[in-house]
């Protein structure tokens, strides 16, 4: 590139209308002069020919993305990927590593999901020139685009009203087994597990309307046990039907399942697109959770894709009440400041959004409750264990149980051990869990 | 696991019903003997808990993912990340690097896209313990899944039929300036590239409804000069409008598009979810375009994510008659097998599916046409070049001619450089190429 077009993608911040601009920041990797690489990058994201053959015009200064910032981190480094420097058709050894802060014309796309999705995360970026690595690491929108979406209909306060619960984390529970058991023991095990002192008894992200399972008769008994475990235990109780399926039936299944009781549904957003959340959230009458499926190859590298938290911020903007998320259990793959952004963002002011409740999942137990809580600074959380719960060799009564026990050790500020000594479910499942 | 609980998830070809199962294709590293990871990650992707505490029972048979073939490439190698290692909580320096071929029941999820994808490229997958990479290869349906999917409603020959077009590569471009340029402008550019001999004049990727150049506008422009086009030429031209939008808004900007006089229409299928393009091909009364947008990060890596041929079949079965990827160009990041197996998954058979035409994209020109029907062994693919059309010296009209007279050298059997000696765009295309 000429130096003037290096030149037209620069900007001062002070220069630019804050509330017609995206913020993005990526880390990137590149074989040639840092500066020339995120102008082309700009370029390729957004005014790639920039004029008309034979016309005097420029797109640029409306249309165009400005760097507004550039970090070369480190100009020598070892590529993270050697294997993509190869697919360059380069064998360099060594790349420059840079963090660039770009401003992006809003007024491009618009506020919506899909498009804004094909331009910080589409071709202009992940097959930039020269750039052998680049990760979204995060975004940030100005009130008047945030304007545009609804958000949370019920976010972490009105979650709380629903169930009463003001002072401690929500214990969501996955039935299990899932796949495979009809609706009648399938609900009996969710009935168990609310007696036990259960919240919110949930569908796996596996189990969608089947033959075998249909939302439909899963609704209806788990509706109706809702009920009678709300009435045996004096709380209320929600059920989470996982109604993901093809975007053209979720208000369809919505209905069904809200008809019948259930009282929050599930759709695993990513597989469906954000954008089918935000169509649901339009119509929805009750909180919708997402579960993280298909973001593993996105979030899981700290060189490469999208972080986490990126995704988070549009799907609170789409309208989710709750995410589950990978969280800190070593199978997850994932950081522990990646799953701390991420509750951040959920719960930070953001135009005038509600709060998400960030559920950071992963192979939990009572024994969750206590770092969860001392990690994230705040009870405005979720555990969501399975097995915990539903493996319990009290079954799910015994297993729910041991969570409230848990939580109980942590608010009185006694040991877990020690609690556990005159409570047998919290024993039991520290034996299960150290077995 | 235990020895029978790792054998419960193993199982011999002969003995599975081959038409109740999917078949997957895995490469993964492994930190633990390969034989109990592939079993776990069945266990993770299937029946995770597969009985009721004090119940005797085993939903495996039935619901379990079975391993029927496991290779082990290297089982001392070095990790391709050692970082993911390092999140595991391991200080592993060797790893197993395995193949593994997973039939799963698809009952467990039924024929629908996003359930497909929640257990194929899931939570179970990309979290599942001990396995430090994974990538999901192939993934291959038996005709009874297949028959539930429309697939394109077009395909090749549909396209050719609606072109008049039968013995060479369909030409694509993409109208450029985009990002700025309204409607009336646009649409010359377009006119005048149909002129010149372009098949298709299509609207760049990031460029959707937006109040600066409406779906409106555009198509009812483009539809006009199209008609004028066809008259002038005495060809069939198509406008291939981007309609990608909020997903309950696509049916809407579709019928907008083809009222106008657009015929055909492009969605950028992973920003949208590709269940979305379902749901618009039971609608849609034209070709519809898929751009490859946001599935970067899933594709770039050998070792990680997923093969771009496993979308691409997905995306056929979808029912997108042209798929637009990642071609033969350095900037693409693509290995030139993933780019011919791609090709391959859009034309081989596939139940009763159409093929879709394949469009491997990047930096294209009319010295692309020779190498890549070389390559492709057919003529049955397109190119979409963007600047070789719109920023020709001549403007679109040259830079349309120089395309159609690279194929005439091809179908002479003249060397290009040759053939430009008395076809001054094709002269002027190799100038702009070289320089």
């Amino acid at each position: 590139m000429k130096k003037a077009d290096i030149d037209a993608f620069y900007a001062d911040r002070v220069s630019l209308d804050r509330q017609k601009y995206i913020v993005l920041e990526y880390y990137l990797e590149t074989l040639i002069e840092p500066r020339e690489a995120a102008a082309h990058l700009c370029q390729e994201m957004s005014t790639a020919q920039w004029s008309r053959v034979g016309v005097d015009e420029d797109f640029r200064p409306e249309f165009g993305a400005k760097v507004v910032e550039l970090t070369v981190l480190d100009d020598q480094a070892r590529p993270s990927s050697p294997y993509l420097v190869s697919t360059m058709g380069s064998t360099a050894e060594r790349v420059a590593r840079v963090n660039v802060t770009i401003w992006y014309p809003y007024h491009n796309f618009g506020t919506k999901i899909p498009n804004l999705l094909t331009v910080v995360c589409g071709e202009g970026v992940f097959h930039a020139p020269n750039i052998c690595a680049i990760r979204l690491v995060d975004i940030d929108f100005p009130e008047s685009f945030l304007a545009d979406f609804q958000g949370p209909q019920f976010g972490v306060a009105g979650l709380r009203d629903m169930l009463g619960v003001y002072d401690r984390p929500l214990l969501f529970g996955v039935i299990k087994p899932n796949v495979g058991l009809p609706p009648e023991p399938f609900a009996q095990l969710g009935f168990e597990a609310w007696s036990g002192g259960l919240d919110i008894a949930k569908d796996d992200e596996q189990l969608g309307d089947v033959d075998w399972s249909s939302v439909e008769e899963r609704s209806r008994r788990l509706g109706a046990l809702r009920k009678r475990a709300e009435e045996l235990t004096g709380e209320k109780k929600i059920y989470l039907c996982n109604i993901t399926d093809e975007v053209d039936r979720l208000l369809e299944l919505h209905d069904i399942a809200v008809k019948n009781g259930a009282n929050a549904v599930m759709v695993n957003g990513m597989t469906t697109g954000f954008s089918a959340v935000r169509m649901l959230r339009k119509h929805a009458q009750v909180p919708i959770v997402s579960h993280f499926d298909l973001m593993g190859p996105f979030i899981q590298l700290p060189w490469f894709g999208v972080k986490d938290q990126v995704f988070t911020k549009i799907q609170r903007m789409a309208g989710f009440d709750v995410l589950i998320y990978p969280g800190f259990d070593h199978r997850l793959k994932t950081s522990k400041e990646d799953v701390l952004a991420n509750a951040k963002a959920c719960l930070q002011p953001m135009g005038s959004l509600k709060p998400t409740l960030p559920v950071p999942a992963g192979s939990q137990w009572a024994g969750s409750l206590q770092p969860l809580y001392e990690t994230l600074g705040s009870v405005d959380f979720g555990i969501v264990p399975g097995r915990a719960v539903f493996g319990h060799p009290q079954g799910p009564r015994g297993g729910a149980a041991s969570l409230r026990q848990g939580w109980e050790a942590v608010e009185k500020g006694i040991d877990l051990k020690e609690y556990s000594w005159t409570h047998r479910e919290l024993q039991q499942a520290i034996e299960m869990h150290t077995s």
